[in-house]
């Protein structure tokens, strides 16, 4: 069987280049940086240090224009968070749902270091009737020409964060990525890390930030990265924010040969959105009851878990591995996708099924070309 | 020339049913119900006085369930207004929107007479809490299934108005429409009549009114409906409210064929949203100046305006003729489109050419298969 060392990384499009992390090939707790997905709306901005600037600006007292040493000159802080794309899992929407099919590797987690936005915010000195914080990307481009989803003309990535996600402990401005300044995909020179929210809030090529008194209501909170609330009765538009408690099994893949009798390393990653995650469980059939599995490897308050499940199929035949989590606060995976969250936020219980043969007279290479 | 005397109502859609006014007919400031204009998003609920209620639900003292005799009971009000479909003059955007093609009569004006919003709301008693007040219709669907802009699952339609205007003078609950009870399509037993704004406001099949603590963000505020706000730097989802100022040439119409040396009624209808009209002009060629137009017949806050221009043609030749309407604050039409309104509120000035002939020797009708 062909193996290269070097995962595949799988391009979902090329321009504006989105590329998902073969997540099978998980191995590490921090997926290296050439590795990591890509999730791009328009072409990735070349940006360079001497002209790049932050500018703050809205409902503060001091407007700021920072170049990156300036930043780099204020307090150090290091976050290492899982970042998960909204779309991640679209794949297995029944029926197809509209946007880029990622499967399970638009996920990755990293050791994001920069500076606290609360402390570039401080310096600024956020007025009393501020509310949000609007994260504006050097990123632009038309979306959707002449559809009912169309931008108006031009616009940039952006996103708001409430005013207590931007004071938190987990909203960084990044310079750096596993200890590497950010590679241009990535958001060079600076982006947000916002630990336990989807990666659309990550804004990458932050050039803006505006604090503003009134909830912001940009493309890509309203007419894109959208989910269905209902607590009004008839439902009603909410952003994306927080990611919800979720599990993805690594190896093995769906439709792999395992060996009856043999002890299996059934293992994969777990995470949550702010509540933080509390255990992993497996089952390794559909009647079969939920096992424990092992969490292994570093902890983070918003990094992902690595899990393993050490598993001996019992007889030879047909198996539907399943994981499951359940954060801190008690929110578990659900069976069945939920209702009301457009093309997003899959986090459904994804079987694996595998296929146990009799034993080594029968080896799985023999079957693979 | 074959000329009926009723007008035939242009079907843009039959099923739902969405039927124009075929504007260039106008001739009385109240639109008869049975020419009023239709725009329907689901198919029309068939609701009987027995069975129907309207409740009063969220942030009040006191829920309401009220049949239509409590609102009969209750003082009447009468509010002639204008309603125009957020879409009219959709077909003149250029290239071609998404949407149903609009000419010029998705508006018209009519009296509209029941029971004033604020009236039923202090009966239910508004916490201090309240900011919207959001309005729920019978008529049910799904919408755009399969797409981008799906609604999640049959949803209601629905809108909310700030708490300043359900409290105005000109936000309605009417059971009857130029003194006659209101048609199925016109969304018997009540429809909200919300003068000023535009029609996607004006709820039909009325059956909830929920007081509501914080903004409304239903579909149909915000996937549909929709212009863009720029006052937060990159542009954010605004719902549409009031109506722009606007006039429109009921005739000549285009590629009509007037004498020249004789003189000729220009004549149709102006508006505007909460400012009330000011003025009409005309120009009778892209080079001419403007001239007042005459305004004529009733006049009321929120109703719409007749005007009239006599004009004859000087010479044989082309005319383009344009009207611009200004509101009393001095809001004017504008000469092209404006940006940022997606495929809504088209307010500009649509030219309407005609030939002016050199006389009675060249009767138009002989031109008229």
């Amino acid at each position: 069987m062909a193996d290269s060392k070097q995962p595949a990384p799988i391009v979902r499009q090329q321009s504006p280049l989105n590329v998902e992390y073969p997540f099978s090939r998980l191995s590490d707790w921090l997926i290296p940086n050439d590795q990591f997905y890509i999730r791009n709306h328009f072409p990735t901005p070349r940006l360079t240090v001497p002209d790049w600037r932050l500018t703050v600006t809205g409902a503060v007292d001091k407007p700021l224009s920072l170049d990156l040493d300036a930043l780099k000159a204020m307090p150090k802080t290091e976050l290492a968070a899982v970042m998960e794309c909204a779309g991640n899992g679209r794949v297995f929407y029944e029926p197809a749902r509209e946007g880029l099919q990622w499967q399970d590797g638009a996920v990755g987690n990293a050791l994001w270091s920069g500076v606290l936005l609360r402390d570039v915010l401080a310096e600024a000195g956020i007025r009393t009737n501020a509310v949000e914080v609007v994260l504006v990307g050097a990123d632009r481009g038309v979306v959707d020409a002449g559809k009912k989803t169309a931008s108006p003309g031009e616009i940039a990535f952006a996103r708001s964060l409430p005013l207590d996600k931007a004071l938190s402990d987990s909203a960084l401005l990044a310079y750096a990525m596993n200890d590497e300044p950010l590679m241009p995909e990535h958001g060079f020179p600076l982006r947000a890390a916002v630990g336990g929210w989807y990666g659309m809030a990550w804004i990458k090529w932050l050039v803006e930030i505006r604090v503003v008194a009134q909830p912001f209501t940009g493309y890509w909170q309203t007419r894109d990265y959208i989910q269905w609330d209902r607590t009004l009765g008839e439902p009603m538009v909410a952003p994306l924010t927080t990611m919800n408690v979720k599990s993805q099994i690594a190896q093995p893949v769906n439709g792999a040969i395992v060996e009856a009798g043999r002890p299996f390393r059934i293992h994969g990653a777990a995470w949550s959105g702010e509540a933080g995650l509390g255990t992993v469980e497996i089952a390794t059939g559909d009647d079969a009851p939920w096992q424990p599995a092992t969490l292994v490897g570093p902890a983070a308050p918003h990094g992902w878990r690595l899990w393993e499940f050490i598993w001996t199929p019992p007889a030879p035949g047909r198996y539907r591995l399943k994981s499951r989590a359940t954060d801190a606060l008690g929110n578990r995976q659900p069976e069945t996708p939920q209702p009301d969250r457009e093309s997003y936020a899959a986090n459904w219980v994804i079987p694996v099924t595998v296929d146990a043969t009799a034993g080594p007279e029968e080896p799985a290479d023999n079957f693979v070309i």
